[in-house]
């Protein structure tokens, strides 16, 4: 069962996705607005038990950011071996994540295209695994943090990249330009430690494979993430944790590969999902 | 006029402050929940309204961050000319502002104590005024800009000082401890451009000044914060930016001086008010 917010028929619903089509699940919901209320409250269970009571109500829908209203979005940066290695500023290992907030209107769902700005234009691709959490914490530990882990998604951290760089500290106006990522297709519920211990991403651009790896290899593993984050900060059903990104961005070729219109980008894990997004140039 | 969120009774409410006591408004606006959904619906003026037709409901209210609900916060930093000095990195002044998001969670309200965690006790002060967008916009000229204002707060951008230095990049976890910070007491209209042009901004610690600066000596005066941050995203009702610290930060002096508990810290600006707040020690 995966869960998504989506247009049909000119409006916006919140439901289950299967192979035949979607079912919405507002009206079993009437106390929440949205798939994020939902989860916020704590309910994210009783999604699956309302979608098995119901039939599909959508065969053409879609989607938008899994979760447009999310309050909190965490990213950790740099957070493979040879993305570090990639900076070339002869840094050893850090002994804690880099850690930066995104807006959700930074990102659009799957299927819509992730927009390229008239100021700038080295937009770049970072495919990563989102976690979204299900039950609320503080300092928990590293040992049961897959137990506050409600279910899983994908992000294209999509990322101005001279932006980046702008100010003496800080990457924010670079990872915050309005849908220049996108997060989806749908969460899938997170019931076993493999969907992201043995976990394979691959981000391929026009279908050439840039990024290629295995999130066993993360320098601060999904575990340790949610336990230092939670040291500072009470995690909340509905809070997205984008867990890193590997080796692979357009900005790490000579002369870089950046994102133009028309070009197709697609983030894939076994057992998500795919997330797939082109590139338009914004109408001002 | 000022507008706050508050408790009384046991309950919490928002409304108008005025001299003899709060006026509730909740009844006022059925289908919002809170001072900022209110805003969010670009309804900042409708509140000024509504108390007029009202008497006082509260004469005993504890005040609760302004807008417990924000969705988004943005700050700058370094934003005064020796503040930048006091990094004494032999950097120029910077062509682009720092910018970093802080989480609602962040923060309480005026009154409360701010909370000084275990892990750490480097907690500091920072003095600033914070803006409330009431207008929506994208790529805001600067001599727009303040159109775009609905109202003033206040904000004690506390920080935890080691943990700001914790990553390669970003000030995220040194800036996201849970009620580390306060915004308050409540929300001025704004009005008149020389309630930010003229405005003086005062720190004190137990009665000590600390901090004392104009904000015209901004090095990015607040008509460019606007500019510059809806260069890359749609600024939307309710947005806060809190605008920057000048110089006098405990973590400047030698040995620094950090906050304990019972100090109370003060943050003033004639025509908005004072956000006063003690220490506490958590308790975990």
């Amino acid at each position: 069962m995966r869960f998504a917010t989506y247009s049909a028929d000119g409006n916006t619903f919140f439901g289950a996705i299967t192979d035949e089509g979607a079912i919405a699940l507002n009206d079993a919901f009437p106390d929440h607005a949205s798939l994020y209320e939902v989860i916020a409250a704590g309910q994210f269970d009783a999604l699956a038990a309302a979608a098995q009571a119901r039939t599909v109500t959508h065969t053409d829908v879609t989607f938008d950011m899994v979760m447009p209203d999310v309050r909190r979005i965490l990213c950790v940066g740099v957070n493979f071996p040879d993305r570090n290695a990639e900076y070339k500023d002869g840094s050893a290992q850090p002994k804690y994540m880099s850690l930066f907030p995104r807006f959700a209107s930074g990102f659009t769902g799957h299927g819509r295209p992730l927009i390229r700005p008239p100021e700038n234009h080295t937009l770049d691709y970072e495919g990563e695994v989102a976690i979204v959490i299900g039950k609320s914490g503080r300092r928990i530990a590293a040992e049961d943090a897959y137990d506050h882990i409600a279910a899983l998604t994908l992000c294209n951290e999509g990322t101005i990249r001279d932006w980046v760089r702008h100010a003496k500290f800080n990457v924010t106006q670079g990872k915050n330009w309005d849908r220049s990522g996108a997060i989806g297709p749908w969460l899938v519920p997170f019931t076993d430690a493999t969907q992201l211990d043995d976990a394979r991403i691959q981000t391929r651009v026009n279908g050439e494979l840039r990024q290629d790896d295995t999130l066993d290899r993360m320098m601060f593993p999904i575990r340790e993430e949610i336990a230092y984050i939670s040291t500072f900060m009470t995690l909340q059903p509905g809070d997205v944790i984008v867990t890193g990104t590997p080796t692979g961005a357009g900005a790490r070729f000579d002369p870089p590969k950046y994102l133009v219109p028309g070009d197709v980008v697609e983030v894939s894990v076994d057992g998500i999902g795919t997330l797939s997004n082109t590139i338009e140039d914004e109408v001002v």
